[in-house]
């Protein structure tokens, strides 16, 4: 097998969450009749369940009427949005960021990962990710030749913190990984990372002189009045450092793709000369929309967080009714993910099952990390009772599958 | 130096075209006084002079209203408007594209360039590209740690052809290259390729096994009637092709960031997967922007088919009074690339003087190939008055620096 059909093989993305639909006819063990009611796809948030942010068609429109200044624009993004994103995160991080230095605007937050990975990843490489974490890290770093090095987060344990292991990741670094990438809130079990937590990643990457890459994209969904803590903007932190975040989740302004990242002026740097060959720039109308993100009219973020606080409440109350299925109840962004009992399909039939007999889309656990056989990831931004509903069906549908004991 | 720090050195993007405002400040030999006039960006075309397509911010609103469903796609776009624009793309190029299977829609065509790229080029692989060529061909192959192998086109000597040299080509797939990029019309210089050449191409890549990847991106916008050969539509044609395009240049929607590549179904797959990482899709609500490509009103590509071959003979005309200063007219396209005679000062400088005294923006011919030391780019798609007298300005400086005989 040549190289290219090696690594292509390792991409399979008909898992992936929103692919269901182009997912190959196989034969299925179907036990039972369907289960009525209203199809849920939970492979990603409902952006009519929880509308786009106020005033954002109206900005694209500005945006276009602009013309030709808003159609192109540097590839970095346009001069004036970036100082506006610029001042905005760094009064929500804390975080110190030049808009003409440390500041890239991307085509979505994948855009920001994907531009950064580049950045950083030659062939050889190691580099250290969590399991679970997003299903595009260990993607990325196969797609970039890297070597991957898995950490290990015990989020079971405690729920003050995310419970990654230090040890591991320490000596991670001691083996020669020069790059840790993670996700706070965890995707896809929504466990924040705490002070202390954050404090020591700090810490070690400086020691190890390895750069970190923070994907904080559902940073402004906490729960509980949770403490958050931004890596970017702690003392000592490590000379090389991305963060990247942007308004696809809580804001649902997925439709437009915007992302961003800050940092090292020399990664931003490598991520704009990237950008150029990869898709020139962030759609320049969509450019536009940006202005409506940390703009957001009085009392609505705390409101739409405020609602799937609520949504997490009902749906880990659902799953924990039921014998064998554990859960740790999400701190921050949209995604549960619960962990079932033995089955008689595997993880990845079973999802397509339960998208035959009720209707629901879920993505399997191993998407996440190839240990988690018994999974699924749930993205609960959706209208709440469609979701409590739609998972009552699907743990309808596992009871026909749970293994004899 | 490591094996990044190289890979970034080479992919400088300060010279690119729309970045100049990044540029660093350095002493320039400044001769004379500024030249007043309105400032030209001759960099990329100017959608104000040629506004996007009609109807084009009514289907992105469309889109929006659509809701979920238009911004959540599959990577590879929306089940019917892929089918849309499949049909229409057969219609235009004649070659047979099943929606399902051979199409992919792409944040711009640069994405389908890089996606393509990504899926065909693993490190070690030759790779022949065309000199003079589109900037980023050459970025793309020295980014995947591909081995360039330059192909002339000696697009002087015939105007019935482009002047590709088939002979280098063929000793090229002897040498093992197994992949040939190369655009049509060409960038910068505006050269069609004639039905014989076209032939010769797909019949020397059939011959080694080779695979085709043709950017038509401005296949749309042909002059004087010529002829013009879509090589996905004819016979013979090699097993292993695909040909990108989009609506970001005639069609002025460069703002919407659209694209799309089609062609071999293993190659379209490798491209969804690579999209999946990259950026997910092409921005949901732009999608809908698709249908306003090729249903133009009655008469509207004519008539601006024929104001940019208008502009064409004016700058020509202009260029050619002038000594020492050659220049090929435009087949195809909105480029020219002028070739001018000995300067005191190197040709980046001379963009940058061009710049600062005559408020006009070019692209140095170094772009295209380092033996392009006395050209320039211009992408004349502008409003015609003002497009010469800048064009008078640059000569008019350019007479400044004329070296003595």
């Amino acid at each position: 097998m040549d190289i290219l059909t090696e690594k292509f093989a390792k991409l399979g993305c008909d898992n992936a969450p929103g692919q269901e639909s182009l997912q190959k006819q196989k034969p299925l063990d179907l036990r039972g009749e369907a289960i009525e009611g209203r199809p849920v796809d939970f492979s990603h948030g409902d952006v009519d369940a929880f509308a786009p942010l106020p005033g954002s068609f109206e900005a694209f429109k500005q945006g276009f009427e602009v013309g030709g200044k808003q159609a192109y624009t540097e590839y970095r993004g346009k001069d004036f949005i970036r100082e506006d994103v610029a001042r905005k995160l760094s009064a929500f991080t804390g975080a110190k960021i030049d808009p003409k230095k440390n500041l890239i605007l991307t085509p979505g937050t994948q855009g920001a990962l994907f531009l950064a990975m580049g950045s950083l990843v030659a062939r050889g490489d190691k580099v250290a990710i969590v399991e679970p974490d997003y299903f595009a890290n260990r993607k990325l770093v196969e797609f970039f030749d890297g070597e991957l090095v898995p950490i290990t987060m015990n989020y079971y344990e405690n729920s003050a913190q995310a419970g990654l292991d230090l040890i591991e990741l320490e000596k991670a670094f001691q083996s020669g990984v020069r790059l840790f990438l993670f996700s706070n809130p965890n995707n896809p079990t929504g466990a924040v990372y705490s002070r202390d937590e954050i404090t020591v990643i700090a810490s070690l990457a400086r020691s190890y002189g390895a750069t970190l890459l923070v994907d904080e994209l559902y940073s402004r969904q906490i729960f509980d009045g949770r403490e958050y803590t931004h890596l970017c903007a702690q003392e000592d932190i490590p000379e090389n450092l991305v963060t990247i975040i942007g308004p696809s989740k809580t804001e649902s302004l997925s439709g437009f793709r915007l992302g961003a990242a800050f940092g090292s002026e020399y990664i931003i740097s490598r991520m704009e000369k990237l950008q150029a060959i990869v898709s020139l720039r962030t759609a320049g109308y969509c450019q536009a929309v940006y202005k409506t993100w940390f703009s957001e009219p009085e009392g609505f973020m705390e409101e739409r967080v405020a609602a799937h606080q609520a949504i997490r409440d009902e749906l880990v109350g659902i799953l924990r009714e039921v014998p064998g299925v554990r859960v740790r109840p999400t701190d921050g962004g949209s995604y549960v993910f619960p962990e079932l009992p033995e089955l008689d399909v595997s993880i990845e039939d079973f999802c397509k099952i339960v998208r035959q007999l009720a209707g629901v889309s879920i993505t399997p656990g191993t998407e996440f990390g190839p240990q988690f056989t018994h999974h699924f990831r749930v993205n609960f931004s959706q209208d709440q009772k469609a979701a409590s509903d739609a998972i009552r069906r699907v743990l309808a549908v596992m009871e026909r599958y749970r293994k004899a004991e």
